[in-house]
């Protein structure tokens, strides 16, 4: 078997060549890879089935989304202005004379990427991590996980292929599968290692950012790990809209057995008539659905786990438990048990019960860091709100008017990231265009011959490509 | 005296006021700062002097700097594009309908600023690290530097000003001179701490970054810590142009008595007639420098012990220790004895003889993270060592050809960072505009009303801004 060292010695080679790749090579590979997994889409998604209880219609989504992001990886590289090229002309008659300088962004080095349970394809092996590296010019190892590992087998085989009919160096890309937490921890220790994806438990994460802390050159760790989404229910909406409002909240709350990271977890409102009509018409819905098997052993037992231990709570009233979970707890209670803030990860939510905006504020400022917070409202209600709104910001990486929170767009806008536990870091999303800028840093040139600057800097702009020249914006 | 806690509460609370300014709001005041300084001018540069024993024209050029700083920061933060904002419409007709969704940076919370030694006024109280934190949206905490007291106490005075001329909340900027290191670690551990900045050794940097890892919610801290800014002579440039090499390296050694984080502490050149025909220059242009006092009695400690200890060393022959310290060492011993790795503050530099550019290179590879790596070569040189330039680009966060690596141009392409330990995250700079980058996170707003839209992302663009909109750039 070949050790973590080699992998990433290995890793370490393939990537002294792989960043040299131009955009167009580096495109074709992202694009090889989309078709070797279109090509492998029935095998693919049988196996997945059986591997992860997903249902087919969510698997065969879950792969053209992830199909599309590699597409959108290859138009970002080949479109080229991801760089963030700046260049600062000469200036001989300044004293003192004033350099030319000239700045874009490069690959960080051999990063490594666990997948994760919950998107075996969108956010494991092939995934946004994997696809956003390679798109920077990072070579990839890729820690499988446990709960899909003959998917993870077949995404691998479509990324190898790709290697060879590109001829790229033929580490660019490897995949570690054998058991156990041990070789996870060995490859973010390695010397060789830049950076770390991981999307998964805060247990999980928060022992990989550790250990690349601990290093004599500590690298960064990019973790999506603990979120339980925040969506205020404000007076004004749920008085015009209750019965809608329950319908979309149980959709939400529901889709793909709550295994979301986004899943809304938390839903905060104003005692009142108008709530308990929400929350009546919210169990009766809730009340419908259907259950389907989760993910593996391991999460149900985490969820059911959890939810004994809710119900268990004197303050707390169930509300729904024939599939989903709906509790419900005074905000005075919310507010003195930590535990009520914690992710319970599954088809769950808790409904907060207000005495007035002051108490809902306070419940708001109570939470720590989240990917989303939502604010079902009326126009007035958010005119009316202002200070829970800053909250939101505050608190949130992407903050939501009257959609709910499942369904993350994969798009250059998006931000899929949050203050700390939600991600280790909040100043990057690991969903979007903007993903690739987790695997770069910027290097400056200056006083080079035109002819040694790399393509992206140079005075022709030969790429085409948006960049700022003595701090205009050309793409000139 | 006002506790820690209570100063970051203040700071907090002003948070929540000063980061909804506007553009033109907070211009106005890092304007007014640099003004302030302005006035001040003959004052501080008197005191600094006395503290520092900076020459006068080095400190008025500092201060030049320094308020061409705050004035850049202002410029950038009234043009606005720096906030990144990026915006995808929506599409109903999509299935799944597409939402809209749009992104742009805010600022992370209250930033304590350490200040630093060696540059009193530009990378101190209101220096760069201060200035771009500012311009973010962000309120700041200055930790006093102890080696300038009284220069930290006047231009804080200039910026307490700004803040009342400016109507701004009065805790936007707050100053800690209590003496000890306690006071730095309760400042980085407390919960409302969001970011960090330090420019010192790394002893202090890597503590820094400890009490940051080990808080229950990490915060990013940006040090800037050590670098030996190699300089390759390579061997067409040593033939062509030994002479003028020389004084050149002499001048860049010696400069403000070696105190740059930028100082070439390395130079690695191949054995010869050229070399030493450069060696005997070099001494010989060091031996008519003329010393002054260092920044204070610890630098000055500091670097007596680490020249005493490298003179001490058998492998090691002394070229010139008249005033400056140049000291040879054979590649072979170099690559045996990781202390010629460190950083010598002050004014030394350490040249290594390689056998050949095998050799050259071997060294090259042995270094750790460093802020500038500078090539000395011609045209032809360049073309018959690529490796070594790949080395460089690897290594560095700046990476010149002909010039010195100190002077570091203050503007939008300047990279002031580098792989560690040089800096402890080289994904950031500390020098030009893109220093402002290391106090924002993005934030998505998906579905929002238009008016609720920070202007920056309004359909119309009333700010008039650079954003990429379904991925097209543009400024209407």
């Amino acid at each position: 078997m070949t050790t973590i060292t080699q992998i990433m010695r290995q890793s370490g080679e393939a990537f002294a060549e792989y960043r040299k790749t131009g955009p167009a090579q580096r495109a074709l590979f992202l694009e090889t890879i989309a078709s070797g997994l279109e090509a492998r889409r029935e095998a693919l998604t049988t196996i997945t089935q059986e591997e992860t209880n997903l249902p087919p219609a969510r698997l065969n989504g879950e792969l053209s989304r992830t199909t599309g992001q590699l597409k959108m990886f290859a138009n970002l590289v080949r479109e080229g202005s991801w760089v963030s090229a700046a260049i600062d002309t000469a200036d001989g008659q300044r004293t003192p004379p004033k350099p030319d300088t000239r700045k874009m962004c490069v690959p960080l080095g051999p990063v490594v990427v666990f997948g994760a349970s919950n998107f075996p394809y969108a956010f494991s092996t092939a995934g946004g991590d994997t696809a956003s590296a390679l798109a920077a010019g990072c070579t990839v190892v890729i820690r499988a996980h446990f709960a899909h590992p003959r998917t993870s087998v077949l995404v691998f085989e479509a990324m190898a292929e790709a290697v060879k009919t590109c001829g790229l160096p033929s580490h660019t890309v490897q995949h570690v599968t054998e058991p156990g937490n041990e070789a996870g921890k060995e490859l973010v220790i390695h010397p060789l290692t830049t950076a770390v994806a991981f999307t998964g438990s805060l247990s999980g994460g928060t022992a990989l950012m550790r250990y690349a802390h601990e290093r004599p050159d500590p690298v960064p760790v990019f973790a999506e790990m603990s979120s339980i989404n925040p969506v205020l229910l404000l007076p004004g909406k749920l008085k015009e809209d209750a019965a809608a409002l329950a319908l979309k909240m149980a959709g939400s709350i529901t889709l793909g057995m709550g295994q979301f990271c986004t899943n809304p977890g938390l839903m905060i409102g104003i005692k009142g008539a108008e709530l308990d009509a929400f929350q009546e018409q919210l169990a009766e819905e809730i009340g419908k659905f259907t259950p389907q098997p989760m993910l593996h052993e391991g999460i149900q037992r985490h969820y059911d786990t959890c939810t004994i231990s809710i119900a268990a709570k004197q303050q707390v009233r169930i509300v729904a438990d024939h599939t989903a979970m709906i509790a419900t707890v005074a905000a005075r209670d919310f507010l003195q048990d930590v535990h009520f803030r914690e992710e319970v990860f599954g088809p769950y939510s808790l409904l907060v019960q207000c005495q007035d905006k002051t108490e809902m504020q306070q419940v708001m400022d109570s939470l720590k860091g989240q990917l989303t917070a939502t604010l079902m409202a009326t126009e007035e209600d958010l005119r009316g709100h202002a200070a829970l709104l800053d909250s939101c910001i505050r608190t949130a990486g992407r903050v939501i008017v009257n959609e709910v929170p499942t369904g993350v767009e994969v798009c250059s806008s998006m931000v899929h990231g949050g203050p700390f536990p939600a991600t280790s870091d909040p100043r990057f999303t690991s969903v979007g265009t903007a993903a690739i800028q987790r695997w770069v840093r910027p290097v400056c040139y200056q006083n080079f011959p035109d002819h040694l600057l790399p393509e992206a800097l140079q005075r022709a702009n030969p790429l085409g490509i948006w960049r700022t020249v003595n701090n205009e914006w050309t793409n000139t």
